[in-house]
């Protein structure tokens, strides 16, 4: 099982600027996700998140439950973001906390299969930005895994 | 009318992370707005662009055209986005260019007489990344105005 500190250095390593947006993995399990990002190097001249940056993280919050999943799975994959719907509910003004949950709709004996049948498979996830406790965002993102 | 150099400044001063993601203004009118960025610091590790930094990008070319329209109505009012779709229809390996038209079907006369008595109003965009010559990204995206 990938622990949060090597989920870290692959988002960092992978992708540079989320090291100019401080992302930080809090935890990581086989079943939920949880990114965060102070709001400083994030912020817009309103003084709260830019919608860019929650995205990014949202995105990377989906991203990397994908990356566990696969970990899991035993499954060598890239990992790609092909669709996805935001709504933006309220504006973030601290701390940015963005969390994935694998829910029970996903089919992950389905998934498997597929890829290991077709080389490649699609997994639709919800994520979401909480911050100072209420939900910020909600985002809905489907990505496709295609095996090495 | 805002010039490119004019438009450049607030956006690297209103969000700062767009400095590190080098975002540049190409050119914008009245009608078009053209953004880009150069790949190397919104790369990822697959060398093509971050899904997170072409979201960016291109809800900024939305955000700028609403700006550069506000500043024609001689309206002062803040942006917020408020929602969005975005489809990745193929990866960007070169420079990013996003751009977003005001196309006719956006009823500018509206627009104003809602902002102007209500204070409010929200303006549905379209923008696309374009890499070598194609569409890599199609987003839609809905801006909220709110008078100052």
């Amino acid at each position: 099982m990938i622990t949060s500190k090597q989920l870290e250095s692959i988002l960092h390593s992978e992708i540079p600027i989320t090291q100019a947006m401080q992302i930080a993995v809090e935890s990581c399990s086989d079943t939920e996700v949880l990114l965060s990002a102070p709001l400083e190097p994030n912020i817009n001249h309103k003084q709260t998140a830019f919608g860019g940056s929650l995205y990014s993280i949202v995105v990377l919050a989906g991203w990397s439950m994908t990356y566990c999943l696969l970990d899991r799975l035993g499954i060598n994959a890239q990992i790609v973001i092909h669709q996805s719907e935001v709504d933006y509910l309220a504006p973030v003004t601290a701390t940015i906390e963005a969390c994935c949950e694998l829910n029970n709709d996903v089919d992950i004996e389905k998934f498997k299969k597929l890829i290991q049948r077709k080389g490649r498979a699609r997994l639709k996830l919800k994520s979401r930005i909480i911050s100072e406790g209420k939900t910020a965002v909600e985002f809905e993102g489907v990505y496709v895994c295609i095996a090495h």
